[in-house]
């Protein structure tokens, strides 16, 4: 019973539960700043206000929550942002869905943020790890993907595809770093931003002739 | 004599010494990794390959080190980019020279990029956080400078400032977290590569009526 609640994807119709949300977020937050041997589930059920027992309840263990943060963040990410482009769009309306869906899940799950934009993250385990890259390479490839169709579509000019991915990733990736939730634009607004400042550049139009 | 060395600024004629500047560079990765108590000053003589006496020629104590690394590292970016701004060029091409001063100081001073990029360098003494925070915005400021500059040249559409340098700062200091000196693209490329991708965007020209 305990192990059928990681099972649940963010991908579902309904979601995790508010309270997994809570434990992802607050272990996290935890494992980030004190490392993962300096975290206890003590520790995790005490910044939940929750008690052991029903901490026991969601996750057998604190490797079973980890597994849950430095994959789950990676795999449901690429999945969450898949599930979210158009297929019938336009190719550059394709790359903005990818980026918005982006910056969706970041707004949602706070701790799959953190967990996919710090270098803690490497799993210990080499199994592990290698599906997080898969899952990663597999994120970043479906933006690469979409930047190619554009090129081909005559919406985009022929810019390198990789150091244009960059780009993009970097403007979402950073955003950890200053977003704040509460005050300014929306994760989703800045994403629309960027992306219309990417694709359309800063530069001036040209006058009418 | 120990305290002259730290006075010399990456902006003079001759920059730091590489003895200096290997010294700031090992101390950068070991206090990232290890922490700045889990750091002695005989494991970064141990890790410039130095005896510790000629460690202590240069740095009076760690704390020196440390301020060199967490303020120094702001401040001389702030300078060096400056200094590399032509006072007379187009605003755009300003711009341009910002993107390029910033990735060529980081391709310089790898202890620097590590030290604005990670969140670790909260300086534990309050004055030296203010005049680091300081210089970090006077850092920003400048890009927004240029950047409002150029939208009253009429060169940039009025896109808003704040959002337009997120994006370019974004893209600059993400790049620690890919890019290897010895492969592809130097950093001052992939700096003129994003301007270019930014200023111009993605999106292909109209066919010629």
């Amino acid at each position: 019973m305990a192990r059928a609640a990681t099972k649940i994807s963010v991908v579902d119709q309904t979601g995790p539960s508010e309270r997994i949300l809570q434990i992802l977020t607050e272990s996290a937050r935890l494992f980030a700043t004190n490392g993962y041997d300096g975290t206890s589930m003590r520790d995790i059920a005490a910044a939940c206000g929750i008690s052991k027992s029903l901490l026991y309840h969601h996750f057998a263990d604190k490797d079973e929550i980890f597994a849950r943060i430095a994959l789950g963040s990676t795999r449901e990410l690429c999945e969450f942002v898949t599930a979210r482009i158009p297929e019938d769009a336009a190719p550059a309306a394709r790359i903005r869905a990818f980026m918005i869906g982006t910056a969706e899940y970041f707004h949602r799950y706070r701790w799959a943020w953190l967990a996919s934009t710090s270098s803690f993250w490497s799993d210990p385990e080499a199994r592990r790890q290698k599906e997080r890259m898969m899952w990663r390479d597999r994120y970043e490839g479906l933006l690469r993907t979409l930047l190619m169709e554009a090129i081909e579509a005559g919406e985009m000019r022929p810019v390198d595809v990789s150091h244009a991915g960059r780009l993009i990733l970097s403007s979402l990736n950073w955003m950890h770093r200053w977003y704040k939730p509460e005050k300014g634009l929306t994760a989703v607004q800045i994403a629309e931003t960027y992306f219309d400042m990417i694709f359309n550049g800063l530069k001036a139009e040209p006058p009418a002739p």
